[in-house]
């Protein structure tokens, strides 16, 4: 696969957290004019064309959950394929499944247990329930909405049907036009800008502080309290084993580490890469797909040597130019895109080591691949108070929606954080053995207990006194043992107690060490895919309308990810055509070309129509000619330019435009014009 | 695809019931000796190359979950791909992706929340569980061995290394050398042929009736209480809704059956199918991957008229012959097998429609295909108290394995159950709407409500009455109008309410219908996949060991699914060799075959042997010959045999094997044998 070109900056004026109703699409590899983008009509589109819906819509849905329907499932598929050759594959990754349901000790151990949460709170009088952060977010804007209109400037009101909004998540909260103080209007703006920032502590400040009540009901609202935003279960009959979903599939890949290895021959750098779903028991699930509470997730834990982070294949991605947001931009406050090459950012140490930059590449290069427009993408670094503490660097590649710039991969060095907490709490080596090519000779205190005298001496504390012993570093050794030299030494441990040594206990002394082998614990450069992020991206940037017929929108999918490539359309119910539908049908599908039939009796502009709706880029249409002449007529969805040739050939072309192997421009070249009236008639 | 050959009958002398430690294979495709077939040789042999092992190792392991290695992942995936392409693609079935997390009306409505459960009891003094029926069993087989022991005869004791005896969940009763009545033995041994028929109450009989104890303990158990199988969670913060994790896909697909409807433009008959992951609480999970509490299932809903089960493509399958047990012969306590044509079996009634015998026959296409023996395949009928009271007829696809015969696929006539409840649920129409070919005329009594007088007159109840007015049959109206001539009818309804009605408040007239429309709500014909127990049975039919070298497995998955397709072996380290062993892979790799090189330092015996454990079923052997003469040798795993030509023309052979166009032999003819020995050294 060649370099994608260098990426230009972001749009001119977007700000990123400001909710964008309108955004200009402008992919160049499409002939299309810029249109106006309404979410509201892609949003009937996905529905009426059962890409994706409400799950239990019969039942009157569940906030957060969506069933995908047969073009999403399939354009889902797809985008999943590729994403398997393009790392899986490619890089010999080593896939697995493990389980959803996860045993509570592991993400306890893991930290979520304790730290994946939300804060919520609860109106006090009718018990309504929402995120804190939502919900001063909500307020607050209200506020300065209704300062704008006291104040006699224009309010944008958003283009979205009344029956739209009313599905929205989001409750909107009503506004009253009262003035605020120009300092007031200061305040509330910084606070937006910080919002993900505070804490639930800082959040009851704020609540308190700016009397924020629940919109609806007036109402007081409670302190923040933490909500877990995991689903428990309990597993088998007793209660007393529990059970996370889990929240992601990471663990999966640490508590297998050691079989992982061993199955790589003891040796790094490897990658584990794992697609499957996820769970998060959102407070109050919005935005469609984008905050959801069941997911499809691909992550890859690539495991490295931390002395040696360099990457095998760095040379092929070094000169790719990628859109970065580094932190001390954002640190000042600004969201400008700088634009580099991979090899010059990590090189001036903006990107923290060649396997991160790496993987910045390939993510950089399968986003576009599946149609991302590469000019609303973007590489932005985590700040220093937003980063885990354990993490060494972290990029999230951004894409640019209609609700603003949305986290779509996470790509960290997350250090050796997972294995070290697992290893701790199993007592299992997560360790990799990697030989020197010298052995490794130096002079090391080493402290010896003498365990026939230690037993007797500290009885029922004698196991705890030796692990102190065994634990202590250099410096603690040489203090060890200059006090043995005394004749007894003080021992003070983590309980607090103290006890004292005597040299018939424990010596200490200076040992030659001769290390052959070099034993460490890997650190892990995680790239996570959220996929129903990508995949609502990826519609919002491939739809569009023409100028000719602009209630009817067009999905401009890639050949390698729609759902189905080619329509075979027959120009009239006449029977004769039947057998030779059947016959190209079977003929693409052995091409390996996912097609349909449609055979309905609207016109053919008509089931042109359809076809655009559902993404198809290819359309095949029979005619008498087809049965005279054995030719077949190819339409191109994003030009609407029709081609003509044998059934055979043309079969071929698509086969080669959906394999990626032929560009449109190219089978234009080896298909002539079509420009008369299809053979409607014998 | 060709239709299968007939399957013969399954192998004499194979009890069904029993528990089977040693199989003999007999694959004829593959030349190999018969063997005695160790399951801890190959469960041995699936952690050793980490195709599967129990989760969350590194913590103790959790009963009933499995966490799937690079092989097995790559497996799997392989037979979901080949599933997806046999059924999905191939029939151009509607794929949906629908939540895991499911609303508990849903599942309330489909009879999970009340009925999906199993009998448990409790140790009474120390609380330890057990599935009522397991532990029947479990005690009863336990008294009969030791009748055994007491009358002297010998015991087989199977072959099982302690270790694993200790890691199966099964726990093995203690046998004491009692002699039993003969009377008592019979009655023990009618008693445990019909374990799976008992219900709670009738499990608590025998309990009491036999003094049946909890085993190690020996205290008396508690009666048999529901213990309901499916994982429950909440959804949102509020804990008040509830949700339950899918115990199957089907539901997700009925929920949706009015999208899919309109999605295939109003018509039936149509398919949806989902692949995906389903949960069951088990009480104690045995047997391996055969009963776990997370699997992968892939579900197919055939919407069918109920008035027309014929299938379009019943003539592809019409003359594979299957392997029949029907309900009949196990009625009479046999399980003979009859081998029958599809065709014979639907026209003497014995499958009760074209449709479900359809779905039998591509089942048997697509097990076989994949690499089950067709020897050890068999479809056992439901009998009539073992099928759901709603079902019409219903077929398991059984294969034998080394616990015995194991459903791995049931496939059910479902008749129009799951839609009518849930509509009836929703007040939503799951119903189709087909034209007649001419519209129906006939005649009918039809009751008119006059609205004027009848709220009046029965003020809160009128809706009542006039819902229960109208749901009146024929014979009700007509039983109604000849009262009305008598100037007034009692109406009872069926909150045990009575009503009077006169003339002025319904009417009932005999009218003229055109009916030009039929409504009805499909029926449903259900294939159900358990991927999990295919995917273990197929590790055990392709599982041998070569005669002489009885200590190592050879796995001979067909090329098809086998997790990599080509291992490539350089014949020493030597740095020349190394750009052509990365060129082969490249060229395998744009083959679309997947390949694993092994250039570690073992012996290319230990190599090729390493392999066969792997399942791969070709080897690509470069020496100092594949340098100087662009050579290269193919080694096939079955027979150990190898052949040589030019690197080009063995890379398209491997190719053809692997997608099936070409067989072994076919490639014996293009290749020339190879007899040399590889050439170490320059």
């Amino acid at each position: 696969m060649s370099a994608a070109p260098a990426a230009s900056a972001v749009p001119a004026g977007v700000d990123p957290d400001a909710p964008a109703p309108s955004a200009v699409s402008n992919r160049p590899d499409v002939n299309r004019e810029a249109h106006s983008f309404s979410r509201a009509q892609l949003e009937a589109l996905m529905t009426k064309r059962f890409f994706y819906i409400q799950a239990f819509e019969i039942y009157g849905g569940v906030g957060g959950l969506y069933d995908y329907g047969p073009t999403g499932a399939a354009l889902q598929a797809n985008i999943i394929n590729q994403w398997r050759n393009h790392f899986i594959i490619e890089e010999e990754m080593l896939e697995l499944d493990t389980t959803i349901m996860t045993l509570a000790d592991v993400l306890k151990t893991s930290g979520h247990v304790d730290k994946f949460a939300d804060w919520m709170c609860k109106d006090v009088k009718n018990g309504d329930i929402f995120r804190a952060d939502h919900l001063v977010e909500g307020v607050l804007e209200a506020r300065l909405e209704g300062d704008k209109v006291a104040r006699g400037a224009a309010v944008a009101v958003e283009a979205v049907p009344a029956e739209d909004a009313k599905k929205s998540k989001k409750k909107k909260v009503k506004t009253a036009a009262v003035k605020l103080e120009d300092a007031v209007v200061e305040e509330y703006t910084t606070i937006l800008a910080q919002i993900d920032n505070f804490d639930g502590k800082q959040l009851g400040e704020l609540i308190k502080k700016y009397d924020i009540r629940a919109p609806e009901s007036g109402n007081e609202v409670s302190q923040p309290i933490e909500f877990n935003l995991m689903f428990e279960s309990s597993i088998g009959p007793t209660g007393q084993v529990k059970g996370y979903l889990r929240p992601e599939t990471a663990q999966g890949h640490f508590v297998n580490f050691q079989r992982l290895l061993e199955f790589n021959n003891g040796r790094v750098p490897f990658a584990s890469a794992q697609i499957g779903k996820s769970f998060r028991n959102e407070i109050s699930p919005r935005a469609g797909l984008l905050r959801v509470r069941e997911f499809t997730m691909a992550e890859i834990e690539h495991f490295v040597d931390p002395e040696d982070k360099s990457h095998e294949r760095f040379d092929e991605v070094r000169d790719i130019a990628l859109p970065l947001l580094p932190k001390d931009v954002q640190e000042s406050g600004k969201t400008d895109i700088t634009t580099k090459t991979i090899g010059d950012a990590v090189a001036s140490g903006m990107v923290d080591n060649q396997t991160l930059g790496y993987f910045l590449g390939r993510i950089y290069l399968f986003l576009t691949k599946i149609g991302i427009d590469p000019k609303r993408l973007r590489f932005r670094q985590h700040m220093g108070n937003e980063m885990a503490h354990y993490a060494s660097d972290c990029w999230d590649a951004e894409i640019h929606t209609s609700y603003g710039w949305i986290e779509c991969v996470g790509c960290a060095d997350r250090s050796a954080y997972d294995l070290t907490v697992h290893s701790r709490k199993t007592k299992k080596d997560l360790v990799v053995q990697k030989a020197h090519r010298e052995p490794k000779v130096y002079d090391r205190l080493v402290a010896e207990v003498v365990k026939k005298t230690i037993g007797p001496r500290f009885k029922k504390d004698a196991k705890m006194v030796e692990e102190a012993i065994l634990e202590m570093d250099q410096k603690a050794l040489a203090d060890l043992q200059s006090q043995l030299k005394n004749g007894k030494a003080e021992l003070k441990i983590c309980t607090g107690q103290t006890f004292e040594l005597t040299p018939d206990v424990v010596s200490v002394e200076m040992k030659t060490i001769r290390e052959t082998v070099r034993e460490f614990t890997p650190n892990v450069i995680e790239p996570s895919f959220g996929i129903g992020r990508i995949f609502y991206s990826l519609l919002e940037h491939s739809f569009w309308a023409r100028a000719e017929d602009v209630d009817r929108g067009v999905l401009s999918l890639p050949p390698l990810v729609a759902p189905i490539k080619a329509l075979i359309v027959p120009i009239s119910s006449n029977e004769k055509l039947a057998p030779l539908v059947k016959q190209v049908s079977r003929k693409l599908r052995s091409a390996g070309v996912a097609s349909r039939v449609d055979d309905s009796s609207a016109t053919i502009g008509r089931r042109y129509a359809r076809n655009d709706e559902l993404g198809t880029p290819f359309a095949c249409t029979l005619d008498f000619a087809s049965l005279s002449k054995g030719t077949m007529t190819l339409r191109e969805r994003d030009t609407t330019a029709q081609r003509i040739g044998p059934i055979d050939q043309v079969i071929e072309v698509i086969r080669r435009l959906c394999d990626g192997s032929l560009t449109w421009e190219g089978a234009c070249k080896e298909l002539p014009e079509y420009s008369g009236q299809q053979d409607v008639d014998e």
